[in-house]
């Protein structure tokens, strides 16, 4: 998000919110910017909010499918993220030697030297986004009506931050449409207004704002113009360690034939599908309630809690 | 497990397995070994044995803490995993370079060459166990009575293999004790036992075997003896894709002062602090549901029924 707050009042904002939150045991350092580990209280809000989701989206019977924090990198090698991303990429790399390249790679660590260059890529990416396994899984021709899914993963983004909103690795649920371009805008849409709902039922003050993903470099600049142009992509947002920068909680996002070309997925009359979700930003959602509502869920606002934890 | 099963044996029943659960649809290729998406009918089991879990393990009131799949790199390299499993480490790299260096990133992805060298490491490692991220945080003093957590994380193993069970990413949930060495051994103790209960309750023929940890080399051999020698390490196995070599699906470890030496914990008498965890493999677990109870939870025996979703 853009804003006028300068930059030193918003980054002091973020470091009195995470000092709070690991003062409180809500958030446990990790020794790296944006990598936390989370209480038993903190992962409780997570699932009592995931369950809310999985009542909110019943109606559509969704598959469900989980897939792990990894990506194959022959799949990511398909999709454009490297293009328009890189700056975020998580690439995952192993030791491959003999045993005497072992003693050497050992060494290395002992003397305080970088190690990292003995090591190989190995098979697998960090996955960017939740729904990007999903694609390769779905490759040829869709079912009549297309495909509704649930999915929920750990992401990854390099982007350390002392906003404790800002995390490299963190939980996505989504709600992805797999079909034509009508159903794929008619999730889109009807989600935009759901999430929104959702996010007053459980007492948070978001609002929709037509925003952008952060392309890389100058080519990027492009792309985010083009993308808010044709209003591809909005996000609900609620003011989380900054009031004035608010912080984007859900996304809800059309990608045209994006994916659809990227992995060979069609509609039955033989055209690239299209597709659109929504994802909400568990950890991040569970930071606006613990701002809005205070440390303890169970002082929450008894309509917040009866959302939340319905008997 | 050293058996007398030829190994191409195993393999054929290992691709057997695998391509049933995949048929059922309760495993999702990714195209990599050992990494698949889950169907929410074996993602259901999961959670109904978590819930299991925290029920036999309330009396103790543990701590709950929940760790992403990240470690930091600092703190990876506090311990001996890079001497003693670099086969299975997860290091993870990223682009942190110009514009410019971005095209040439770029060009060589569209060339099919090997980009990954380009690539710099950033702060975090791929979490080796679920009890790494703990040791950290727990530097200094342990208060009277030491403490017990609660964890589940994602962790990571780089060895691809045809094996369902042998998944590269996959999650274990623990019960860690960090106190003096009774306090530790009583754990691992009670634990092997009450596993064992759990394991036989919920109809799986698992049987507590005397273990090692995979370590590398030829100086991993000596390491393997030590640790046999001293009982250190117990599993509990059970048959999954092989009758003849049965998979280990719960590990009970005493790590004597290992952990507590690495990271500086110390008891309040000054002591080094002893740690013991008892770790269930989720995936694994569930996986010998299946094996043992059929694909369709929903015909398994009545008393296994009843353990996982008590009314």
């Amino acid at each position: 998000m853009a804003t006028c707050v300068p930059a030193d009042t918003r980054e002091t904002s973020y470091r009195q919110y995470l000092d709070a939150l690991l003062g409180e045991g809500l958030l446990i350092a990790s020794g790296v910017p944006g990598v936390y580990g989370l209480s038993g209280v903190f992962e409780n809000v997570i699932e009592q909010f995931e369950r809310y989701v999985t009542r909110m989206g019943a109606h559509a019977c969704p598959e469900v499918m989980r897939f792990p924090p990894l990506l194959s990198r022959d799949s990511y090698q398909q999709t454009d993220h490297l293009e328009t991303f890189p700056q975020l990429m998580g690439s995952v790399h192993s030791f491959m030697g003999t045993e005497e390249e072992s003693l050497a790679l050992a060494a290395k660590k002992a003397d305080g030297r970088d190690w990292s260059a003995d090591l190989k890529p190995t098979g697998v990416m960090m996955t960017p986004a939740a729904c990007y396994p999903l694609y390769p899984t779905a490759r040829g021709v869709l079912p009549p009506g297309g495909r509704i899914v649930d999915l929920r993963a750990f992401v990854f983004r390099h982007e350390p931050s002392p906003d404790p909103a800002r995390m490299q690795i963190f939980r996505q649920r989504e709600y992805v449409r797999l079909g034509t371009p009508q159903q794929a805008l008619e999730h889109r849409d009807f989600w935009l207004t759901r999430g929104l709902d959702m996010l007053h039922a459980v007492g948070l003050p978001a609002e929709p704002v037509v925003a952008n993903d952060p392309f890389f470099g100058r080519g990027g600049r492009v792309m985010v113009a083009s993308q808010r142009e044709q209003t591809l992509k909005f996000e609900l947002v609620v003011p989380v360690a900054s009031a004035d920068a608010p912080t984007a909680v859900v996304s809800c996002n059309y990608h045209l034939d994006h994916f659809g070309r990227a992995f060979g997925i069609t509609t039955p009359d033989g055209a690239y599908a299209h597709s659109a979700c929504i994802g909400f930003g568990l950890e991040r959602i569970a930071l606006a309630l613990f701002k809005t509502h205070g440390f303890d869920p169970l002082t929450w606002p008894k309509p917040v809690r009866d959302v939340l934890s319905p008997c």
